[in-house]
């Protein structure tokens, strides 16, 4: 269970990460090796085991912006294939080759559907994260607009 | 129930609906009336009943970057109050003089402790919220960035 410590599983009890490491897959990644693409139909969530994966956004269509690299075991992407309308809206890349769970949202679904507790724990998590995330993309934005202010001051 | 329209309550029954009416008390908003502060302990969420409100945040001690104006009865703000940890990340002020409804974030809370499946689609609904709201900032981020790019290639 020690793989279960990311912000998806916060506060679920024994019972219920043991369901959940039941329907988990072991998957390799290779490098450079790209897990998903930003906009494609979001079918899985990932649990980082060993390597790194690098998240990222297209700004152009030769030009990708790096958004986070996830080097901790541990670490989960993909968590948009739990949200409408559930498309992945970063991309991922193996950035150093290793291994990774991959949980199925349909099979993950199901155990939410029967353990109501589960599913609000799980939703109360990603409203969570996605704010966070929120608030760190804000403070970016000031960072930009700041130094847009500083140039056309000076 | 007419106002009861925002992302909070998508998938709320009539019951459900007729419980959070009942917690809520009508605020009448002056123009320039901040409702809350970024940074403060949040307390209430409320809901545009009529009149304009302005959500913005703090950039430099004395400039505030507008993020949305809310014009539309049923149009929800201050829903941090419901996520840890808990503290408005935008403030909001009263453009257009006119009313709202308020919600006490404990009265809430007792609503979501005794229906766990309203507690389930609430946060369900705060989750789609805020990644759709994480979506539109990433949005802009690049076109900061890509304005950026176009200047250092000109």
């Amino acid at each position: 269970m020690d793989l279960f410590t990311g912000f998806l599983f916060k506060g679920l009890d024994q019972d219920q990460l043991a369901k959940i490491a039941a329907i988990t897959r072991e998957i390799s990644m290779e490098n450079g090796q790209k897990l998903f693409v930003e906009g494609e139909k979001a079918t899985h969530i990932y649990i980082l085991k060993e390597g790194a994966v690098e998240l990222m956004t297209r700004v152009e269509p030769d030009l990708e912006l790096p958004i986070s690299m996830l080097r901790d075991p541990g670490d989960i992407f993909g968590s948009h294939a739990l949200i409408a309308p559930y498309r992945y809206s970063l991309s991922a890349r193996c950035e150093e080759a290793g291994t990774s769970l991959s949980i199925e949202r349909s099979s993950l679904k199901k155990l939410m559907v029967a353990d109501r507790g589960l599913e609000c724990m799980i939703m109360r998590n990603l409203a969570e994260h996605f704010l966070d995330r929120l608030k760190e993309t804000r403070q970016e934005l000031k960072t930009h607009f700041r130094t847009l202010l500083k140039s056309m001051r000076s």
